[in-house]
This record gives C-alpha cells, structure tokens and sequence, in this order.
C-alpha cells in the first residue's frame, strides 16, 4: 500500500463542490470515479479543502492509500486520461479537472490533517459592461474600487484574531474561531481581453480559514472600495465578534484555492 | 410592426451552436424563448452566421419583425432579465447570452442579407502546460509558434481568391467559393493570468467566408507557426482548389464572430 498525495486543478462552476454526494455532480466523486476506473479498485480520497459549488481551484491537495502496480508519477497522465474519457451521473467531464501531480508520501500523512496553511485569491472585474465569458470566474462590479483603500482595510485583517465576524455560522463546529492571516494583498492590473475592464486580485494567507472567511473578507473589502465603509472600520468589524457587522459573502465564482502547505518555513516565505 | 436588429454576444461552450433544433441547446432557441417569454407572441429571429457547436460570439447580429409595446432600447435589459431567469429543454441559462444592443432598422432590413462582411477572431494559447479553465477559449499548443512566419503566410490569404481549398465540403451549396479577405493580422500578447503563456490572436476581415475556412485557415496557420508547413506553401494550397492540400480545421472554442458590417466603407476602415 502507498499512500499518494495529488495536487488538482478544477473549473468549479459545473459542480456542486468538492465533496462527494449522493446525487450530485462532484469533485471528490469525479476524481473517486476516475480512480475506479483506472487502478480497478473502490478508493476513498481525502481533500484538504471542501471548497463549495462554484468554487475553482489552481492546487487543491487529496491523498488516498492504494496499492498501485504503476510509477506513481504516470498518475497524473492516467487520470487525466480517463477523467477527460469519464463519466459521472452520466454527464461527461471535458477537461475541467487537471491532476497536476502525484507524489509518494509517509504513511501517515494525510492531506487535510497535514496541512499548515493555505492560499486563496478572489477576483474581481470591475468595468462598466459585464463580461459574459467571465460569468463564473470573477465578482463583477460596474463601478471604479478603491484599491489603496482596500489594501489599508486589509492591514487590519493580517495578524491573529477571532474571526467570528468573518465566518458564516452553521458549518462545521469548530473548536476556536481565532486564525492567523500572515498575508494579505490586493493588486489591480488591466485586463488584457478589454482595455476598458480592470482586475482586481486578493490574495491572502492564512494558518486556516473559517467556513465563506475569505468570501466575507472580500466582500466587505469590496463594500470598503466601493466607499461604503472606510479601511478603519475593519478593526471594529473584528472586535464586534458578530456576522452581522461585517460585509456580504462575495459570490463563489471569484474564489480559487491556490496553494496548500504542509510546510510552515515555505508557507512564510512564499508570499508572492 | 417594427424590424429590429439586435447584437449578441455569447459562450458557445453550452450550445449547441446558433440554429435552432426540435431538441437540442441553441443559442437562436434560447433567444427565441426569451423573447416570447418577454414579448408574449412567438417571435423568429434570422441571426447573420449560423456558428458551430462552441463557436463564441462578442457580436453576433440577428433580426425579426415585432410589435413591441415598450421602447426599443430598453429590449436589452428586458431579453437579459428574462434570459437570465429562462430555460430552455429544462436547462438554465445563467448568463451564458448577453444581448448588447437592440435598434430599430428598416423594413426590408435583413441581418444576414444585408451583411456586407464579418470579423472573426481565433485565439491560441502556447505554453507547456494545459490550462483548464481556457479549455472552452482557445487552442492550446504546447510548443511555441513562430508568429512571424504566420504572419508572412497571411499575406498571401489577403485578397480576392477562389477559397475552395478552405471549405469543408457539405456544408451550405455556395453560388461561388470566391471571397474577399480585407484583413488578416497574427499578434501575440503575453498572457496575464499566467507569466508562462503566450496568447496569439488571429483576426480575419472578408467579404463573407465559406463553410470552417476561419479555422481551415487558423488550422493552416498554426502549421506554418509549427514549421510543418512554409509561409509560400500557403500560395500553392490557395492554387490547388483542394482542401486535402490545405491544414487541419482548428478546434471551435478558440473561434469568436467579432463583428459584422453593414456598411462597406465602415469595414474598410475598421482594422483594429
């Protein structure tokens, strides 16, 4: 038996998240599907983040134990094959998952339980007329965002504090809502499809995040940008400790999991 | 009855193309239902290029007689409210459609009679990696293409020529496969979602174009970006009036109807 650590990209806006169902389209139970078909046997993935309906990811991290004949590294190549030729409830999958990498680890790793922290981006389109080809890939917003405004507000955010005003209750119960955010940045850059559209990109770090937290921090810096709220006010958001001061959970469709670290050293030094 | 002209963008990827089919996702037949849902009466609308299955749109045109009761430029907000919310066989359209703009025109104003030319797009993404959220997009290629060499080729596609060598055979009955290629330009931009690719846009202007001869032509290009193929071959693939002499037809999510004319010397004038 080895156990096998993958690193997975997906297009989230065709499935009702990462985590298996019964009766719904799936991540974990694409990729569960796809490892039936190509090693033969009925395997059980762990993920490290359970990421909702909508949601995207550039390296989502699962392991599983299995006794697999071939080199671990043709993995990806396997599953992509049979996951562009597989089947789920008798929909195809074209492409919109990608193993990037398999890799051997100990034994007693596991993908979820391992991890130190992770990275998420959230985008956001602001320009007068939406873009319908970027429907499911970014918050789009008519009006200009204050970004230096945002990156104040986001100040407030980066340290240890009780996250409960950024958390959306009824997830699973957690044994303390205090997290660490060790970075926390928001850049603007032009789009290149339109000259006319801006993209704004939010990318924080954290130890763990809250259920909709990074979905929360967007929006509310979003509500900052638009004005309705000044950067300073964040502080009082985070000291309230109550859902209801801080802003909207941002839509699904703007949030990738970008990177999971099982190493703390690399995790500080790999803000980007 | 008032003859109203609309202009459509849309994501291909769910359709299947434009033309309306008794039991399939198409554009025209989305439209369609919003319309009626909108205007109460069943209304036909003649769309200017009946695009393939994944083709994409950012200015598809499509005409139809109406009486409509409120005013013409408020059509837009009222079809996308009711696209939005729509469905056709069942299925959700949730902002795949995005109507642009909706005019009045004359009586005998037909969307595609009266279409003096059309601009497409085709774009390619180069780098070693797939990305899976282009998937739908462009055309990956893993190895770079020499732009210039593509750029040389074009010169000779540029013109009035017999295009029978890039058409697909059982597509419409044409009177004639001579056309007129006003434009033809290769750029390539450096992709900003990720530093490693290059995107490369083709972007073609004619008098009208035979059944694939955008991607025929696009598929031919990417040969001689390949090396597979010289910038002069692409002369004696016009002479043979043969399209087994001519390259692969490129694949239909990289293909985008950009623009259509209706007033020649606009056309002329119009290379971006």
């Amino acid at each position: 038996m080895k156990n096998i650590l993958l690193t997975i990209a997906y297009d989230g806006s065709g499935f009702h998240g990462w985590q298996r169902q019964l009766d719904a389209r799936t991540v974990q139970g694409a990729i569960e599907e796809a490892l039936t078909v190509s090693l033969g046997s009925k395997i059980a993935i762990h993920g490290t983040s359970r990421t909702d309906t909508g949601v995207h990811a550039l390296g989502q991290r699962a392991s599983f134990m299995c006794d697999v004949a071939v080199p671990v590294d043709k993995l990806p190549m396997i599953l992509n094959n049979s996951l562009a030729n597989g089947k789920i409830f008798n929909e195809r999958i074209p492409g919109e998952i990608g193993i990037l990498k398999a890799e051997e680890v100990p034994e007693d790793f596991h993908a979820r339980f391992n991890a130190v922290g992770k990275t998420y981006i959230y985008k956001i389109r602001t320009a007068e007329d939406k873009d319908i080809f970027a429907r499911n890939y970014c918050c789009q917003i008519s009006k200009p965002l204050d970004v230096g405004a945002m990156a104040e507000a986001s100040k407030y955010i980066i340290g240890t504090h009780d996250f409960k005003s950024f958390e959306t209750t009824g997830g699973t119960p957690r044994e303390s809502t205090v997290r660490t955010v060790y970075d926390l940045s928001v850049t603007k850059s032009e789009s290149n499809i339109s000259g006319k559209a801006n993209e704004i990109i939010i990318q924080i770090t954290g130890d763990g995040f809250l259920y909709n937290m990074v979905r929360i921090i967007a929006g509310t810096l979003m509500e900052v940008g638009l004005g309705k709220r000044t950067p300073e006010s964040v502080k009082h958001i985070i000291d309230a400790m109550n859902r209801e001061k801080a802003g909207h959970t941002a839509p699904p469709g703007g949030l990738y999991l970008k990177e999971v670290y099982y190493d703390e050293e690399l995790m500080r030094n790999n803000k980007e």
